[in-house]
């Protein structure tokens, strides 16, 4: 077999909890014991049929559902070296149920399969179940598996579909912005980034690969926003509320507040104007002076609802991707709902997707294709 | 980056189509450019909201869906010496199709994850939507991929999640057998695996590698058995029409008529007796004679409805996988719809899962963990 997981990079136990990286693997114990291992552990949710059928069925109580796909590969997405099975399986059903968020749609089930080395210890199948039944249990109650496949690779593989409820509102969409509505975001922005970061510079070895033991000898083992990185915290909750609202568009932070933005005002055929709170106030000779700035922010940095949030768009939090904030857009006026903090307003279409103090902001971002190394990601 | 599949053992071009195993790769093309040409060759299909939001939005006209996900992975499940970009976007697309025929339900919808390695070819990726097209348009005409993912890895590897509508049906479990019922399969049986053996015995090289060559050398490039192995054709439209007229329990064949009836069984608490017209009819001194034989068949091979369609159960029928017909059970006196054919009877429970003539006929299979060695499968 191909192998281009490498047991030797992951964690080793020390004083921890038990070592996932031992005991009997998927090939040892075949198919139906990994399965029957794994399915136990797994939030079960209430679908009218679970899994052990050709198909689950799950209810759509308004007659529609949204659902959303995403894969997680060993090297590109994640390494083991950095995160736990459990951290996995954590992150594999939240960057779902955030996209499921980004509809206004409660989530109502996950199906999930699994591709992994025959090699792989089947405690790090249950590991990654575990994941998902504490991601569903935090940030989801009552959102169960309902169903999955599980197969084997060279690389280890998770593909996540879920599924979500709209409670008889329509979809908020990304092309729902328009001019004079309030830009807001929930969640937040950068510590997954700052953490991938960190990892980056103190988690690897001399050839720059990522090594487990690097992460707790230099201590961002107990960095709060490594722990970001491996387990975001998305508001899920906010999705719905922000439909109920009244939110004019929506969509998840997955790649980061900048390119996100773009893919909303191009979506919409606005301009996004973020508030500028960190610059100095203009001088009052200037023409700014005279009303509010492009983008909405008066020259004292008060927004026009009033709002001083103090959202602080610092280099990750512009640029960094992989928290799953909420980024909306309501109408004038509306109370914001949950977590939601004011950061910009939406302008006429101009010449670019996203400015701030006139000023254009790139909205460039990560390309999985393009930009993948092996391992950087 | 690591690398599990070798291009070289992919198929050249002779006079055919145009090779997809060249041209500009995914990974100098960039998602943007991928994501582009690869949908607007999938089937569309009618969602509500289709790809390029954070969710689809589908129909669920009755309140509930059906939902079912499998994994194919480059190695374990298919090879590229054996099989065309296209064969394995049909085959992905069909397998899926039928767990949710299997249900009973109309399939509705499809979401497809694909992780390519960087120096793929656009061109297989375009082949690979054309195969969802084709299957589409062959086997569920309106079900449209809705929405999807693309993530790079080393092993070529496609996640298929398939929804379907039970039009307000009970959806038929494998649960449902009870003594007395009919059982019935449609779809073909054994064509996929004589394929598989056939690619096995003449479509490898000297070191047993798949040799997309010598497929064409030996002429197993056009045995109706190896196209089915690469295109299965399963009876999808068959499933609603099963519950449509009462099945009482159905499930797809994926891994051989034996092991799957064996699964039926289990989960429905009884036994299946299959009729035995390939036997000789028992000699009239035995107590046979006196009455049907424990599979329901009369000595003469006449089944209690009367009907003698001669399928023939043959090795490669009872225990060849990956057709994907339809197993189904039925009421006494049902007619049985589409392409069902009568194969047996339920019987009570007794020590064995599946009997035919008397004996016990085993239902083992293959196991994905324990079966697979690198190359077969």
């Amino acid at each position: 077999m191909d192998a281009t997981y490498e047991p030797g990079t992951a964690p080793t136990s020390g004083d921890g909890p038990p070592d996932p990286w031992s005991g009997p693997t998927v090939g040892e114990l075949g198919e139906l014991e990994v399965l029957d291992r794994v399915t136990r552990r797994l939030p079960p949710g209430t679908p009218e049929v679970g899994p052990g059928d050709d198909c689950a069925v799950v209810a759509a109580p308004d007659g529609r559902f949204v659902v959303t796909t995403d894969m997680m590969v060993h090297g590109p997405d994640f390494r083991w070296a950095w995160s736990s099975p459990e951290d996995v399986g954590w992150k594999a059903a939240v960057t779902n149920l955030s996209d499921v968020a980004a509809m206004g749609a409660d989530p109502t089930g996950l199906v999930v399969a699994i591709a992994a080395p025959q090699d792989t210890p089947v405690a790090v199948l249950e590991g990654v179940a575990d994941g998902f039944r504490l991601a569903a249990a935090a940030l989801a109650p009552g959102c169960g598996v309902v169903g999955g496949d599980l197969s084997t690779s060279s690389a280890f593989t998770l593909a996540v579909t879920a599924f979500g409820d709209l409670r008889g509102l329509a979809p908020v969409l990304r092309s729902g912005a328009r001019p004079g509505d309030v830009l807001a975001v929930s969640g937040e922005l950068g510590p997954a980034a700052r953490g991938l970061a960190r990892l980056f510079r103190d988690g690897v070895d001399e050839q720059g690969e990522p090594d487990a033991a690097r992460v707790v000898q230099s201590g961002a083992d107990t960095d709060p926003d490594v722990a970001r990185q491996r387990r975001p915290v998305p508001p899920v909750a906010d999705g719905p509320r922000a439909a109920a609202a009244g939110a004019t568009a929506m969509l998840d932070l997955s790649d980061g507040l900048a390119i996100d933005a773009g893919r909303l005002a191009r979506a919409s055929g606005v301009t996004l104007g973020l508030d500028d709170r960190a610059a100095p106030a203009p001088a009052p000779d200037t023409t700014a002076a005279d009303g509010p700035a492009p983008d909405g922010t008066a020259p004292d940095g008060t927004a026009p609802d009033g709002s001083r949030h103090g959202v602080v768009l610092d280099g990750p939090a512009l640029h960094g991707g992989e928290d799953h904030g909420l980024l909306a857009t309501f109408p004038a006026g509306v109370a914001l709902p949950g977590g939601f903090r004011r950061i910009g307003v939406v302008l006429p279409r101009g010449g670019d997707d996203l400015v701030r103090g006139g000023t254009a902001v790139p909205t460039t971002g990560w390309d999985p294709y393009a930009d993948w190394d092996g391992v950087a990601g």
